[in-house]
């Protein structure tokens, strides 16, 4: 089988990832008196480790979500808005902000300027910084598309930003850890970027984190309330005799039981990339992106908006001329044994702009794993689909 | 070690729960279009298994969250209340019930009745349908106390609300689902069940479901949404054009990637239960329930509301005089290799009503794995605890 649908969830995992997943059931719970009581925490440990990976200075900025979902609904719902408030988001999101964002113009009456792409998807940072203005209260923006994998200048939008306004910066970067360097020390002027662990970071699905910066914490911890609300309250463990959040950090985001096997998963995912390099693991994407666009690019065919797009990460999607992709897909499973992903991708609006609409395309997500060899195998495949209308 | 700690999580796992987690690596991830196009989506297949053993007719009633407290606060928040509204809960209840509440009186300035219970942690249904009015929207109650094991007539308690009022039904079964036989078509007056995986029902953390019944659901679904609001929105595969959230269930509730593993855990652990067989599971811990009950009672030093309690259950909470929970905790660990928990267990307000306060109590949590030799190693560690004073 050859699995080209890494953009949603990494398949095969590393070798150390399965080892460490395989390893949980060697060892008694954590989060008992012993792990209390006696020496570091495990989760105390990763915490640092994933931290350290981002280039976060203070691990209690990091806290652990069920995904990029999660992590982004506390976000946008967590926002201290009222009515009228603007927020600004963009054409490249997913339904994992557009969704929480529309709610808000429901419940809260917001106004929301959702600034368009190009034909290709490509978005300007000078074009989202003509929407913000004194007044704008956040910014939600995708650092790399799921859709044409276009990747926006998280780091210099947000510096121009915060010369306009006080906007909080909030960044959906599901498709862009793990391959591309994320040092949130130097960064920034970003106010909270949220991922999931599933895809490029090679862990679980159910896990994600969020990271905060200091901006968002008021320094008097203990008194008063960072200012994102947590999407859930309950168990901390910790204060258990208020009937209020203890609003430290990371537990005032993360009550009840946490996603044990998930964030073990997460650590070795990690691991595996500093082993092998993130430098190493974009080139090896970026080559094997370069050698599928460059095929695709030659047949008359296919249509896609990535063929303007300089690839930096795993994601490819297209069409081919007169032939719906579902269709596509479904031959390219039970004929040929190739995963891809087909239809909207959860992201209608780039959809839309890209003229994907309403049936979508097919999405190439390649891994460190992939080769050249399944890549020549899928471009065959899929002429052998243009040829025989099959 | 002797793991007494099976009320917070259970270990060791069953080996069939064992065996199918490290089987997820031996399968490409869920989700594609193989599954969806071809046979019977995996997640469907374990949605029905575990409504089944719920007793649930439809199983799209069921839908999976990260948790019990991710459900309790999906439960709460999702609530359409406003201003004066009446809610009812108990003193047996966990803060993540409690705090969700306490969040809906700061920011919804509901009114919240929290019905005591006797000395002994122990609450009768009268007690509870005395504060019910025809003005009261919701009651939120415990079904198994997480400190005393004290059981609630759930479906006795139900039936009677119904007499009074409209209000709509929550119960935590967190403590009890996999202990006891839990028939939600025949319990047809509780409105939302939510309970975690991890405990009783053997699977990993980071995992549970809520089931709603029919009567939070509105009949036309694709028009009108369910009575709960859901606390995630987001991607949901289908429907992706569409910026506002589909309303069919299970996806209204479930956006975004869900926790593959946990899932798959979870089915696992219900198939041990029921290969076992649920009555011989409760039987087993009950008779080791009364070995242990039996011996603390022989014991002067023992203070324990759990003597008046008919534990069915796996759970029996005490201190001893003139010791420190957490010091025993830490000498049990430390020095006898017995895992325990202590302190308010998330639950203040049961822990101040028995005398547990502030210090809390130690809690074991016994599994059907246990034995009656650990136990008695228990007792004697306790024993020389308290006659060295070490």
């Amino acid at each position: 089988m050859i699995y080209f649908n890494n953009a949603a969830t990494s398949y095969p995992k590393p070798p150390n990832v399965k080892l460490a997943v395989n390893d949980y059931f060697n060892h008694y719970p954590v989060g008992q008196n012993r792990n209390q009581l006696g020496g570091e925490d495990l989760i105390l440990n990763i915490r640092k480790r994933i931290a350290k990976f981002l280039g976060i200075k203070n691990c209690n900025n990091l806290f652990f979500t069920s995904g990029a979902t999660e992590g982004l609904n506390l976000l946008i719902a967590g926002l201290n808005v009222e009515e009228g408030d603007h927020l600004v988001t963009t054409e490249n999101e997913h339904n994992s902000v557009l969704r929480p964002l529309y709610r808000l113009i429901e419940t809260k009456k917001i106004k929301l300027d959702i600034v368009a792409t190009n034909e290709y998807g490509i978005i300007n940072v000078s074009d989202i910084i003509k929407y913000v203005n004194s007044e704008t209260k956040a910014v939600i923006v995708n650092h790399v598309s799921n859709v044409t994998g276009f990747t926006l200048d998280i780091e210099q939008l947000a510096l121009q930003i915060k010369q306009k306004s006080k906007a909080i910066i909030i960044v959906d970067g599901s498709q862009s850890v793990g391959y591309l360097p994320i040092d949130l020390s130097r960064m920034n002027a970003i106010d909270a970027f949220a991922f999931s662990g599933h895809k490029s970071l090679w862990a679980l699905e159910g896990i994600g984190a969020v990271y905060i910066s200091e901006s968002l914490i008021n320094s008097d911890q203990n008194k008063i309330a960072p200012l994102i609300a947590p999407l859930k309250v309950g168990g901390t463990g910790v204060k258990s005799e208020s009937l209020k959040q203890p609003t430290e950090l990371p537990i005032y985001y993360e009550s009840g039981t946490q996603n044990i096997i998930g964030i073990i998963s997460l650590a070795a995912g990690v691991d595996f990339i500093t082993s092998i390099g993130l430098e190493k693991i974009n080139q090896r994407v970026s080559v094997l992106s370069d050698y599928l666009v460059d095929k695709l690019q030659a047949m008359p065919e296919i249509i896609s908006p990535s063929f303007e797009i300089e690839i930096k990460n795993s994601i490819i999607s297209f069409n081919i001329l007169n032939h719906d992709p579902s269709e596509v897909a479904f031959i390219l499973s039970n004929s040929f044994d190739i995963i891809v992903r087909e239809g909207l991708h959860c992201a209608p609006l780039i959809s839309k702009r890209l003229g994907f609409f309403p049936k979508g395309s097919i999405r190439v997500g390649l891994s460190y794993f992939n080769t050249e060899g399944e890549i020549d195998f899928f471009i065959d495949s899929i002429k052998k689909i243009i040829s025989s209308k099959c």
